[in-house]
């Protein structure tokens, strides 16, 4: 039967956590690999998804004042340059054209990695007086990195993302923005995509090429491991500095402004993927789902069958993104296939229904079975919705709280690491040889010093036994 | 003054057309130059415009079937190289990655300057079966071309497109899709854009480098000349044999599949300036215009003036894209500001017009000045904007019409190109030579030959007097 042998070409995900990662990513036709090496091609079913985050994000950015600005793909070498430590962390993974037509360039020209230093260029010549500030603008686009070890939608050389670039009068005012920034996108992870988050700062050593702070929202994966979800990032004035960007504030004395900037990337696909995936494919929350209900007739052939199946597709679509399978395909067929793309709801409509005059609905989380009334159809598709999206937060939830384990020690630090997958909450003394031989010994990194530390889980330093400073959450890491 | 200030700068468009356009640009604040040559920022304003171009155009596109995906930005040398002509067209103006991170590339690659290369690709692994036909996808993204003259929106290194690429079973088919996209651009230009447009098919000599068969909408700005507004290509299936793509028929017969593909660019932005503008500066037709009605408080300090400015602003922005400018400067000022941006409608409240109950709107493009009472707002604002929609479309008709010129031999020809700007209709013979001498001569190339040929004004060649077979439009162009 097509439907089972569909099935079995999923990898279980407790078996072989990546294969069925990578088994997901090409079943449910999200991507796929291309002639250039380290680049995907985003199939309609992917770029979708990608659209619905798009256009959420994007609501809530313009909410706040945000708006959006497009700047060239192109960074001239000498540009990336004038800030010292943005370039040594990005110089070393830049792609660089050096030949235009059919002339070698003057000077050389990297496809952004990152846009910090085009903004700053093209803020020098629009920032002049107090006046002029603030600028909250956002870009659309595409990134290059030249990474080594590529995964669809963790790691690719080009990546689709967002990138916010604020400047400000006041350094409090930055601030503001870059938390302001921070809990948009945490929101929308819980409220959009159902995944919970945790909120903080990243340490020094694993902060942004270039900034004073970063703050992160870090999720869990099925198989214990984090994800870096989004980040935004406060400069200070270091980047005005390096750049020479300067404004004459009311009182006309010469000032440098404070910058912000902010990013989100298609690599939310893939949490997606590994927050609410399981073994019979992709499992979408139905906000973020391009197509929420699929309707599927049974013995389509039967008098009337078809007629209401699309009748049903007609209605359901006028409140919920609905389709109907009326190919000639068997109806397991079409199950199995509805699973494997992550449909939320799909609606069952057989002549018996018919009938009675019924359908049955069948979550794709639960696989619950229920029979409804087709008169009921509007008033119950959205309650089932609705209340998937919240169940699929609740139990994200439960797995992250239920894979967060707290170490006082060094020993139960090694134990956790080796045994326990998930976030290891621990106390840090801030310095940056604890961190070092946390990462080398035990293969966890620090992913962030949560916002919400009320829970100080002991007085010293979980690595050095030292009075400790601050509760970190550490883990393995995408 | 301010107001009268900021006004003469902009250059008067009978004096120097070229340099009024740049003005306009700069003064509506659309874009600005950056320090990568050639290349531009897309500022708020005119980011916006093409936002709303993106989502009515998206909209169009989907009701036909059309779905969305995103392949890479770079092509490989030897996947350039497959199709003969497509190379030789775009070769000497395609940028080079030649590094990626520290190393040198093994093979080269350039930034796509457009991707029906890596569409075939992608299909080549994709398309097996009569049953995986047809494909109609599309991608929004940028494309580099190593222009050497730039101008803002017109030509620039960097642009912002969308393509389409689709695949198909038969001829017929593909060539129905290759129309059916060019009449969306048509419609969407003649409607959203109030921009009237020529539809033709090129002569072999301009058509897409690779196609069986390119076919365009010629818009004519407001200087008479003409711009190539949006094209679609029926590429037979000259690609499919050169990239090796094939798929098993009903009969079990391998077949090589159809393809075409179709773009518009952020030049639509030009043409919305060349088109519509006028000497106070930008016009933008309501559909297109990301703020539709500004409101303009005069003697904003007396009281009530502000708060009835604001609840203007609430109750018209529920029904238009609206804007409050309650800032300090000048109500004159602000006045040219808002017809320098083409805000097609403002409203203008001061003290004298709270007790009446009224207000003053007055339209961008014929400033004539309506008194509405404010119990009327939400039924007279959209009919305002919905009038100055169509006759805006009129007169550009209007003008348009008066600028086409017929041209039965070559001393009228060259009479008309001379002293005439504009679109010369002309008979030819469908030889190259008489098509070449043209323009050599007098500087004016084939625009199209216009599916409504109707109207042959003539037997013979314009130029050499042979029996002529197609009625051609030719113009000066951008």
């Amino acid at each position: 039967m097509a439907d089972k042998k569909m099935v079995e070409a999923i990898t279980s995900m407790d078996e072989d956590f990546a294969q069925w990662y990578t088994d997901i990513v090409k079943k449910a036709d999200l991507c796929d690999y291309t002639s250039v090496k380290g680049c995907m091609v985003f199939k309609p079913a992917g770029y979708a998804i990608w659209e619905l985050i798009q256009r959420q994000l994007d609501d809530r950015f313009k909410a706040t004042g945000v708006e959006n600005v497009y700047l060239p793909m192109f960074i001239p070498e000498s540009l990336l340059e004038k800030e010292k430590d943005h370039v040594e962390g990005f110089a070393p993974e830049v792609a660089w054209v050096t030949q235009g037509g059919l002339q070698p360039l003057q000077e050389k020209l990297c496809v952004r990695p990152t846009s910090e230093t085009l903004f700053c260029d093209f803020y020098k010549n629009l920032i002049h007086s107090y006046r002029d500030l603030p600028k909250v603008y956002n870009q659309w686009c595409s990134v290059v990195r030249w990474e080594k070890e590529t995964r669809p939608f963790l790691r690719s050389r080009e990546f689709l993302w967002q990138e916010g670039h604020t400047i400000h009068a006041s350094h409090d005012e930055a601030q503001e923005r870059t938390i302001q920034m921070l809990n948009i996108y945490a929101d929308f992870c819980e409220d959009f995509l159902a995944m919970p988050v945790v909120r903080g700062r990243k340490t020094d050593k694993e902060k942004f090429a270039g900034a004073e702070a970063t703050y992160t929202i870090e999720a869990l994966m099925h198989d214990g491991k984090a994800l870096q979800s989004g980040t935004s990032h406060n400069f200070g004035d270091g980047f005005a500095r390096a750049f020479g960007i300067q404004y004459t504030d009311n009182q006309n004395t010469l000032q440098y402004p404070y910058q912000t900037s902010w990013g989100v990337t298609t690599r939310l696909i893939g949490a997606i993927i590994m927050v609410h995936g399981d073994n019979e494919g992709l499992v979408l929350p139905p906000k973020v789902a391009p197509t929420q209900v699929m309707v599927i007739p049974i013995q389509q052939k039967k008098e009337g069958v078809l007629e209401k199946a699309q009748d049903i597709c007609d209605r359901v679509g006028r409140i919920a993104r609905t389709k109907l399978d009326s190919s000639d395909k068997s109806p397991g067929w079409k199950f199995a296939d509805c699973e494997m793309r992550g449909i939320p709801l799909r609606i069952e409509i057989g002549p018996r229904d018919l009938e009675e005059g019924k359908c049955i609905v069948v979550r794709r989380d639960t696989r619950e079975k229920t029979p409804v009334m087709l008169s009921e159809l509007e008033e119950r598709i959205p309650q089932m919705l609705d209340r998937m999206q919240k169940d699929m937060y609740n139990r994200a939830r439960e797995h992250r709280d239920a894979h967060i384990w707290d170490a006082h020690n060094y020993q139960e630090f090694k134990d956790i690491a080796e045994n326990k997958p998930g976030f290891i909450r621990a106390m840090w003394c801030e310095n940056r040889e604890c961190e070092d031989k946390i990462k080398a010994d035990l293969g966890v990194t620090s992913r962030c010093m949560p916002f919400n530390d009320d829970d100080q889980i002991s007085d010293v330093c979980a690595c050095c036994g030292k009075p400790a400073k601050k509760l970190v959450y550490w883990g393995k890491a995408y």
